[in-house]
């Protein structure tokens, strides 16, 4: 693992905490992007080589509503980059972590991602994340 | 703030946690440390210029033993590393932030620190700190 990519961070309304983060931060957000297969929009703030991503339901069924419904409003999950994506999945499920996903599949921010089942991860929800360019 | 220095996660046993996320990164930890002030044991991984701290309470009354038995193990804590804590406090004080702590105070690896209540950051409990000798 490279490093700390961006750390997700679940909210009831992107409009809202944009404004708290970017007074938190003292800058705006460098972009928004929805992933409809994850049904999210999402907004990214840069801190130097890592970002943070505040990720928003777009229905009832998204991983995000849910979250919130169960947990409330908080931090998601950690991303970490990795540079070969296939064989860190490769690695890690040998070393007994449990992948949520056994194909690479379409993130945010032109990703690759795949995430690791928390009950191996300390209840911590870990996304491993390739730059498809670099793939 | 300059960069995502840490992220603390709440471990019930530092020993079990270790081999995790040693097996998780691929790497060891560099440092064990006490912070008795806080009630916690703290084991570092470095992934490029973040940390990942992992938090074990060391009685009943620490922060970390209160976290678990409330929501189990997990993230805690971002930590952002910032150049003029004293400068900083003062100017989230007056965005609407709440302090947890009026002056900065003694944290794990040589830092001074102060928590902002997560009532005010969307549920996230979030730390500044500063190096005590850049301080």
């Amino acid at each position: 693992m490279l490093k700390i990519e961006h750390i997700g961070i679940a909210v009831k309304s992107l409009e809202t905490s944009n404004e708290i983060f970017s007074k938190l931060f003292n800058k705006a957000y460098y972009k928004e992007e929805e992933v409809t297969s994850e049904g999210v929009k999402t907004s990214f703030f840069q801190l130097a080589d890592s970002k943070i991503e505040l990720l928003e339901a777009t229905n009832s069924e998204s991983p995000i509503a849910k979250f919130i419904e169960k947990k409330g409003e908080g931090i998601h999950h950690i991303a970490f980059e990795v540079s070969d994506i296939r064989a860190e999945m490769k690695r890690l499920e040998s070393e007994g972590f449990i992948l949520l996903n056994t194909e690479p599949k379409n993130g945010a921010d032109n990703k690759l991602v795949c995430f690791l089942h928390p009950k191996t991860t300390n209840s911590v929800l870990i996304e491993l994340c390739q730059e498809k360019n670099k793939a």
